[in-house]
């Protein structure tokens, strides 16, 4: 059983029926029908007017996001273990042609007002240093913690009071909404999210992800950015279908509900290991070299994290006699 | 009837059943069963050893590998009708970070040698002017010619004569070998080719494209700019399935040889009226504005191409009765 | 005597003067006193409010300019020749991240408005292709061809019509309003003009070039932009005191009318010989291999410009004797 | 008296002498005599064999070395404080578009072997992380410390174990050598120093840097590199002369040993104050907000470095009175 990371699950076959449903002759790149629906889809599930772009990877949304919302020669704040600082591979960098990350502390990689603040007041106000442009958030974060709704509002107001973009890495956001119970709309653009990478891949998608525009301007320049990069397939259709399945009739919310009840059953029997508090689908655990080999030994797979450490992943297929005997393995160690 | 583009046909089936058949856990990126298989099936499909890279767009595959071939202050010899420079929205550009394409001129979209030895010539060896790094041929060419093995094989020597890299925008090389009745190995390696933008989209394929590398030594690099530019999904088995399903009994070649054989019964038709040779699977002819009409009425879709011109292009699943009464449409014009 | 570039002469004696006259501690950067009345001078002499910015090279004005007035996923219209696409090693490009230079044909390196509606109108309005932002215009051009005021105004005019910036390469305008007896402001802004390389160093400066924005709110963009390429000195003082120095009772003018007066001097003596009318300070001539070996034996330095033809530039300081046995030496052959 | 910065102070008088005996017509570019030297004063000066090239500013001479010595998706180790960081407007990210920047700690703006050992072994070998390539070292640092050279050598080694380049940024590299007493060749190639950012201009310099490659074989694409960036001046022999003039007679050790000279002055009389030792020519001291006020109203400059910290940097031509009344001033506080 393996428990590396949601991205290596399979796609839920209702993503992959509506593959097939869109397996015939269309218009090319995002002309289709599928295509052309996405855009009323996601406004009505974010409850007000956006512009949605499918890409086939979150580094893609990420960075498309960035490069329009930063220019060559400003920064974007963000935590030291943001994925787009610590496994991107510099993609920001060659997205916004130079542009600097600034790194910022914070308990299980979520960023603090306070981290915020004292980064700004450091940045003298001249041209020798490099002013920023942005603040990028990932929710849930790269360990698993969830913003609720009021803490992304918080930063969204710094964001607007210092004439800061604020981007939002939802990689897991279903994950974290699942977990807060808070709205899309409020955790979004209410909170003042200018441009979100919303990820269905780790959640049950096949190759696509959507980018979504809070700030519909942005939406032409984003457009021609897609294509620049290479990301604009020709037969987006099976892209823009995968988005819809996961929509239709909350797929994406269902797969996110699955994926963290599962984590809760494993943190649950973890509990006096946890590194972190459990609120999405990834358990962080304190495991002795021979506790891990113990697990492994019973067949199960997982990261490990650092001495001493290790991670485990859930997936929306995850449930069930797996997990509880994941559960039991890791209670009898 | 669309004769639009091949970008716009649907999958072939066994493309789809082998995303279906992928739809298992396995590891992420590019480390599953499938991705793993790639360099050794492409390896035997060119009889010498490669190094493969799926990638979702023709795109990402020519700026991939220009990048690679070609630092940000040097420029890259191509067609000024070829796709790089025409309908990539300046990507080459934002891959090589600068590097600068020099146009040649060539009818049918082929450059020649003389047009290229030109272009060098022209060039003072200084640091003032951008010195050329590479060559880029588009095979066949944006409008349909076939540039035969041999005719790729002067095209690489005067290369390495000059010190400069080969790549091969194969988009539709299925279609020119189908064509020219070269073997694969004749038209690229053994012609010079450093690299080729191996196309299967077009071709039947669903969303994956083979980048293909000669050099092998370049393989470090493009796997990290490929990251670099957020097109390492992060499950890639789907992509890699697709390729090997059209690698497999030579799908690829046979749909190739349909879409060959669909333009050729339009050629025919239409043997007063073509602006080029048909050589592949696009048919560019006259038409007057009160012709394409006529087809139009009759249920047919195509491009215009300029005043007075249209463009056909056949896909691998249009024969028998679509073919033959758009044929006969044109013929009774 | 040499006659290769107004690039090779000396730098006047005032301007040394006001370089010595400038050492002295005063704030690094462009803090200092002379750096500080720049903006105000400019204004003066353009007779509308500009701000204005030293730089030690062409090279950095223009690609500064064209990379504050085009992102890096559009466009610059210029002619073939122009020193942007031709000898600047492929800056644009640098500069821009990747935008493009769209080249343009017109004799005697001047763009014509009909190439630059003609251009415009083959770009499609779609994702595919790159979409102008800009015009460049090299005034006096690479041929030593002036744009009058009016001229200028009707490029500005289509320029605003269709959304795009103006830049002009100034590095000879000097020359330029020398011959046309236009007004700069007219030269300029009023016709249009956004940004504008205001050459100094071929005109008997050391190594200060201004660059004149007259959208002035692009200003902290290229303070920001100057820095992050490398080109803010510390000791700007001796920059800033070689552009007031020039700018003192107007010996950019006269320096202009003294290289002019000796290229029409030449002119007269080549009337038969002349590839283009000599407008500016540069000559260009049709001279077989034996003439052009006649006047280089008799102690003349010049380029071969092609099979056939030779250039002569003058410089501010070539006058009386030195130009009379030029023009008799040509006028001999 | 103003301590801001040795970046604000005049040029020396031989500096300026050689501007003018440069004033006569020569090649342009760096084809003139002065340019031509240059190569041959620095292989004799470093006792071996290297290629110098002139620029403007420090942060040109860095983010040369750098983009040529890291390519955009790889990452460079210096230090949090170190000037490529924090006082060139992200320059790096610019010239090798997209490289990142590892920041290291260390006291004192000084990297330890531990603090790069371990930035080394944090980094997973896969295309996800971004892989370093070079590292670069500030000497003196930004803190006015001194790496001596056997400090440099144990860097070095590092370096060429773990194939990573050395950069020096040795814009106070003559402060360094004059403190620590150490051979050039010693503190730099024999080293393992492949690049070097050899500072005048805070040394009696006016407009003029040196970039000196150890590792020859770069220097073509430092050539392209530096005439792409806009750096390569027409009039270059104003920038070689300067360099010259510096040389001779060790005039840049003598200024950097009476700038030293200065600094342990002010730390002799500051000696209970002080935050680092004094071993260049910069003094930082713990002075309350009410004795920085005292020591303005004496009449010297100088610039707050956090609370209760002020930063005094002296220059070549600071010495006798001048600092002998700031360093009373200072013991009297």
């Amino acid at each position: 059983m393996r428990f590396f990371s949601d991205n290596a699950a399979p796609a839920h076959p209702r993503v992959l029926e509506a593959i097939a449903a869109a397996n015939r002759l269309d218009t090319a790149y995002d002309g289709d029908d599928w295509s052309r629906r996405l855009d009323g889809a996601l406004s009505d599930l974010f409850a007000t007017e956006v512009r949605a772009f499918w890409v086939t990877t979150g580094t893609a949304a990420n960075c498309l996001a960035l490069a329009a919302l930063c220019p060559p020669y400003r920064a974007i704040l963000c935590h030291k273990d943001a994925h787009i600082e610590v496994d991107e591979a510099g993609a920001p960098g060659f997205f916004t042609a130079g542009a600097k990350l600034i790194l910022l502390d914070g308990d299980g990689a979520k960023i603090t007002l306070h981290a915020v603040a004292a980064a700004c007041d450091g940045i003298r106000k001249d041209v020798h240093q490099v002013q920023p442009a942005a603040i990028s958030i990932t929710n849930a974060t790269e360990y698993g913690l969830v913003y609720c709704a009021a803490e992304v509002a918080r930063i969204g107001e710094f964001a607007k009071e210092h004439g800061l973009a604020l981007h939002m890495d939802g990689a897991r956001l279903a994950n974290a909404l699942a977990s807060s119970g808070d709205k899309l709309a409020d955790m979004t653009w209410r909170a003042g999210v200018d441009a979100l990478s919303f990820g269905f891949v780790k959640n049950g998608g096949l190759n696509s992800e959507a980018l979504i525009l809070f700030r519909t301007e942005l939406a032409d320049e984003i457009a021609v950015r897609r294509k620049l990069a290479g990301h604009l397939l020709s037969k987006g259709r099976y892209l823009a279908a995968q988005l819809l399945a996961m929509l239709e009739n909350d797929l994406w919310l269902d797969n996110a509900r699955a994926s963290n009840a599962a984590a809760q059953a494993l943190a649950k029997a973890a509990a006096d290991r946890l590194l972190y508090p459990v609120e999405a689908n990834e358990v962080f655990l304190r495991a002795t070299a021979e506790e891990s080999a113990r697990l492994r030994a019973m067949g199960f797979d997982f990261y490990d994290w650092g001495p001493g450490e290790i991670r485990l992943v859930t997936s929306w297929d995850q449930h069930g006699s797996a997990i509880d005997s994941l559960a039991a393995a890791i209670a009898g160690l």
